[in-house]
């Protein structure tokens, strides 16, 4: 087989929601396993890092005063603060990326995607994990957590509302098997990065090949 | 593995142009082989039956008064005439596929793909084959016509004109390996199937779901 033809294109912006307990990390793992063109996006945070945790790849560890100048530079894509400690999205390597025809993964809620989706709307590409049953995400919160019955029924709670969010993605999977669930995802990516308006080299591919006809 | 949930959905429209000599057909053939839920629109037409052609697979073959009429009372999605035989899309069938939840591919040109795409916006996911390179296309329109090189020409000046619809299309797949391609018409055929949109049954399923939360 001959070398495939390369169209020049623009990355991608992919967002997976769900909530906790629905399979999204398996997922989101599964997926930066199986595809090297795409890569998860490093968050900046306020937060001390915890033990293990390495700056500039799990998150960039700044400063207050520093995400206060970001946030009023507009250099945050989305941000958001929770218990005191603010997290957000860095504009300038995602933009790089997207630029370079390298795809980028988010793993945020609702509200990181509805400010993404203000900023970013023709690069975004939004996916929202379901899962099968409740009882299967009681199961999974439940074998995770080891709390007191009043915190997983909190989780519930805040899983709840997160799917009420459902109707503002693309697409959606009801997570029953994660290898079938994982093809699915694959297949989104696939399909996704052959839609016309990212496949920026076309204009110039079918002027060449029209020339010769 | 339980039962995979089953989420009513709408059907879809997916309409696969290109120049002759793409390479459209074998794709068309692999996709319909490869997938139960997506059959092959049969058209009216005016023309008189070629041998070994059946009524209803191949064509449902009408007279010109039948045509007529049905243009007039709307039942056509598309039509067109050509050398004096006219063709079309009855509408009634489609519809019908479409509440069932079943797909339907449409091998049709851009005249055709936009009079769908008045009528079906919605419902309708359009892929445009291209071929990798001018000679691949002279060879395959050559090694098929064995015609006059003035026949060949009068091919490629159409071949130049269809190409020039491609920004008409959702999705452009540069077909330079058969089985490569294929999997892209999988991936897209999946992607699509997973749209909110026309997952109907999410509102009930998440319904249910949040019940029990």
């Amino acid at each position: 087989m001959a070398t495939l033809t390369h169209i020049p294109r623009r990355g991608l912006l992919f967002v997976m929601s769900s909530p906790s307990g629905a399979g999204k990390t398996t997922l989101s793992r599964k997926l930066l396993a199986a595809d090297r063109n795409i890569t998860m996006s490093v968050s900046v945070t306020t937060r001390k890092p915890r033990p293990g945790e390495v700056d500039g790849k799990d998150y960039h560890f700044i400063t207050p005063e520093t995400f206060d100048e970001m946030v009023k530079q507009k250099q945050l894509l989305e941000w958001a603060t929770v218990f005191g400690n603010s997290y957000g999205t860095p504009r300038a390597p995602v933009e790089e990326a997207l630029e370079q025809g390298r795809d980028v993964l988010f793993d945020i809620d609702w509200q990181g995607t509805q400010q993404l989706a203000q900023n970013m709307k023709d690069d975004l590409v939004r996916l929202f994990i379901l899962p099968p049953t409740a009882d299967t995400l009681r199961e999974r919160l439940i074998k995770r957590a080891q709390d007191s019955s009043s915190v997983i029924a909190k989780r519930m709670a805040e899983a709840n509302h997160e799917i009420s969010h459902w109707p503002e993605y693309d697409y959606i999977i009801v997570n029953d098997d994660v290898e079938e669930s994982h093809r699915m995802v694959m297949a989104i990516l696939t399909a996704e990065r052959l839609r016309r308006h990212r496949q920026l080299g076309l204009t110039d591919f079918v002027r060449n090949l029209t020339k010769k006809l």
